[in-house]
């Protein structure tokens, strides 16, 4: 069966099954080499790149729709907690896409649509492909203006990163993106990798002494031309505090 | 016409006009006499009170939509700039609400409402009642729980409050909610009524002054008992790039 033919005939079944005209794109990102990188998938039909995106069943709730969407079309299993950060309703934001088909396609119809986001250690996820896709792949944030990316694709996981660039002055980040033990470098370069910028050492580590959320253990890296650094992990217990309370006492 | 019949003569309408199970939330904050309110509708059928909520035109972007909704149901036209902060996707959330009717009714089938709140002052705005509604009112967050909401509309609202906690650590606020000039103590309420706790005064002085946001006046807030305090304002530069940019400089 060609694209065009599978894209038909899961038309119908989606009528069936999914509500009309709503949505769910998560943006999961992941931290390696000292770089953000974001999961897309490369469809079939046209060749363009995607976020891992689906439709909300008639009788599921909208959370439990985004968990099953991201297992279904990339065999993510291990993420339980997707945040919401956007939606996206412009009439005309997948205009065009489905052009080859008629007006009562299923997935011609407008969707708005909701973003979530997630952070997770690529190493801890399996990717498979899906039957609509050729490709399901970690790309480099660096590297998204070489791929064309569908509809407003582009736009969803743009918003996605400056919510998360929010997010970290408020809540801790690095639990799941970053090795059990890890020293205050690696920590900086994911927060330098999710700013954008470079930070000033010794401003970076006191903010982070500072939020009580690191554990100095007893252990350093071996093995470097330089003084071997310490070791750290997460006080999960703070962590999780800060996480539901914030960062940022008043 | 009696309440039950509109909301039928109203669904075959709906039906032409909306996007089907999508819905929009607006909660509208406002600050009087040291305390947050909200703005809500009292809806005849039932006798429940409503966030002034609507459905999304089927060729409306959904940002157009909320401003529209707003209008509409409220009589709010100042508000230009809403913020989206949760969607609320629970198959059940609206069961049992219009138990009288057909399951044909539009109003009756499952909707997924996306929230969006605003901080206003209230004097800016003029409420009007629409068909739906006997009385569209500012009701302080201290008397919510003596008042039965509709559906999940306490949630939504917890949800919207919890939000706005968060963004007072990384964005202004005060701009649409405080007189064109203000003390610091009345700056503090603010903060403390969205915050729901008291602040250590000396502290919350060197935040405010350490984030450039204000404009001190040459002038003092005269007629209480003690020394005159000194008025403010804001400086509108600084504070729309704040707004942007983020509070916290890394």
């Amino acid at each position: 069966m060609d694209s065009k033919e599978l894209v038909l005939q899961r038309s119908n079944q989606a009528k069936e099954i999914y509500l009309p005209n709503l949505s769910a794109d998560p943006v999961i990102f992941g931290f390696d080499q000292n770089e953000l990188k974001v999961l897309l998938l490369k469809m079939n039909y046209k060749k363009l790149w995607f976020l891992p995106g689906g439709y909300v069943k008639k009788d599921e709730d909208l959370d439990e729709a985004v968990v099953r969407i991201l297992k279904e079309r990339a065999g993510v299993k291990a993420i339980s907690y997707l945040e919401e950060f956007g939606v996206f309703g412009k009439i005309n934001r997948s205009e065009n896409y489905f052009e080859d088909f008629d007006d009562n396609l299923f997935q011609k119809q407008r969707f708005i649509t909701i973003g979530y986001f997630a952070l997770y250690n690529p190493s801890m996820i399996d990717l498979t492909v899906d039957e609509f896709s050729e490709s399901c792949e970690w790309i480099y944030l660096s590297q998204l203006s070489d791929i064309e990316m569908a509809m407003d694709h582009h736009e969803i996981v743009k918003k996605a990163l400056l919510t998360l660039r929010e997010k970290i002055s408020i809540k801790p980040i690095g639990l799941n993106l970053l090795p059990e033990k890890f020293t205050l470098a690696e920590l900086q370069k994911l927060y330098e990798a999710i700013l954008g910028k470079n930070l000033n050492r010794g401003n970076f580590y006191r903010k982070m002494k500072n939020t009580g959320i690191l554990k100095k253990l007893n252990e350093q890296r071996k093995g470097g031309a330089h003084k071997a650094p310490d070791l750290y992990s997460f006080n999960k217990e703070i962590y999780s505090k800060a996480l539901e309370n914030g960062l940022i006492s008043w």
